[in-house]
């Protein structure tokens, strides 16, 4: 399966979180190390970040367990992202407790010779300035997708627009493509990010799955179900990072059949996120058990 | 199709309805006129309610049209039911302004010795110790569904679980489910419900759909998708009416694929509902124009 490249620029961070199962103290997160991780099980993926020198050999094992590039991971004099958050019953909302930037605020992706040819991008959620710096240093890729988040729609609209008019694939939540639209329908919400450039909008929609807009067709999925969620950070990026690293890994990706089986494995990859802390779960993943849910989701939706 | 009964025992009334796409004076309504329309697309309904003398001949016209038999629909002196209402801009929630019970304040279902026989039964949204008295009198129903609100929930509990200990399926929505089981997880909520004696718990999601919990298996499926949703009234009640009159017409319908399919057609069902105000499109349908909602959403579901 790992043919294929896809650059994953964004950040790579601590986390310190407390919900109804417990608490977990400075564990691996940050939206780049879901999504690589994630991607790793369908493509070979390089991440672009900066962490601090705080950012031990033991955070850096899953990516190398996974085979993740992490050789684009700047360390800077300082402290590595960390941000402390907390969750209600329902899992669906974060409540920040502090967002330390520390060596993060001055990121300022630099991508190497290799990596400015990469294939497939993945603009994880970063200053749309950022994305658009990224974008100009990539040479020809073949599909970029996108994610950002309602701090972003607020202060940089304008630069995200920009950002929209040059991707392939936008990922946002129902309230961000409310806030970013001012159109409460989803559907015509996603028509008119459409009519801003971008191919396709896929509009997570957390416990319920996930929402296509495009112009060959539009598509609303179910999750993979889980009785027993033990944590929701991450699920997002995960999502975003198997979607954009399962398209990386076909000849053709853009036609309807392969978006919808990308937000299939997006949907279900998202599901061993959310079963353990960090990417515990992720990224102990094997193919046989990622199979078996892709099975278990695709019997679910069988009606012959 | 229309080869088995289903009894239908709840409401006919007036709504008055005003929503972002204008407003609907005293049209018909009613949990029971939404179900039985419904069905009638899959089986021969009757159904038993209350109506006063104000129910005149063009309130009639959608069941005459549909064939189903409204015999069983007494005519009290005084006055039919009447909600009015109002929703925001998502539809989802509901605001009473006025309910006047009138003449189904002392609603008192007495069925016919046919009805007592009916093969097929669904007890739409009605006072639980109603939904008790029906289930005496019917002698031997093959299938018995049910639907219930919060009201009853908080106000009869103790009734409405005797009622779960003698039906086959129970449609409920996400709050319904938590407020009466006391559990957030729906699946974790769907089987403390399975443990009270029912056997398929359907979770009506709204716009994203609905979710099975029953012994035989666990499934979310998404909904019909709409741009345009006129009014969401009655789209619940749509649901399991088409839900119960498509497993009536089954030879053997106590299986996890027919469950899944009665879900699929109550979902594609409820999006006819929604597009009018009333009955008005969910009357006025035709088979060709069902079974090509039903492809596209199969279509939709498949990844091969």
């Amino acid at each position: 399966m790992k043919n294929s490249e896809v650059l994953v620029v964004g950040s790579v961070a601590f986390d310190t979180i407390e919900n109804a199962n417990g608490r977990a103290e400075r564990v691996l997160g940050g939206a780049a190390s879901y999504a690589s991780i994630c991607a790793s099980y369908f493509a070979k993926p390089a991440v672009v970040a900066v962490v601090g020198t705080d950012f031990t050999q033991e955070y850096r094992e899953p990516f190398v367990r996974r085979g993740v590039d992490i050789s684009g991971v700047e360390i800077k004099d300082g402290l590595t992202f960390h941000w402390g958050g907390s969750y209600d019953a329902d899992f669906n909302t974060a409540f920040t407790k502090f967002t330390d930037l520390n060596v993060f605020k001055d990121f300022k992706p630099v991508l190497s010779k290799e990596q400015q040819n990469a294939k497939a991008v993945f603009l994880a959620n970063i200053d749309p300035e950022l994305q658009l710096s990224v974008l100009k240093q990539v040479k020809h890729p073949r599909l970029v997708a996108c994610d950002t988040m309602n701090y972003w729609i607020s202060s940089k609209k304008e630069a995200l627009l920009k950002v929209i008019k040059q991707i392939d694939i936008l990922f946002l939540n129902e309230n961000e493509a409310r806030l970013l639209t001012g159109i409460y329908n989803l559907i015509a919400a996603g028509k008119w990010l459409l009519g801003k450039g971008v191919k396709y909008v896929i509009i997570k929609l957390g416990s319920n799955g996930s929402m296509l807009v495009s112009h060959k067709g539009i598509a609303q999925l179910p999750p993979y179900i889980l009785e027993h969620v033990h944590d929701t950070t991450g699920a997002g990026d995960t999502f975003g990072g198997g979607f954009t690293g399962y398209l990386a890994s076909l000849k053709n990706w853009n036609s309807l059949h392969a978006i919808k089986r990308a937000m299939m494995i997006g949907n279900v990859m998202a599901s061993f996120t959310i079963e353990s802390f960090s990417v515990v779960r992720l990224a102990g993943l094997t193919q046989p058990v990622i199979n078996k849910r892709l099975k278990e989701y695709t019997d679910m939706l069988r009606f012959d």
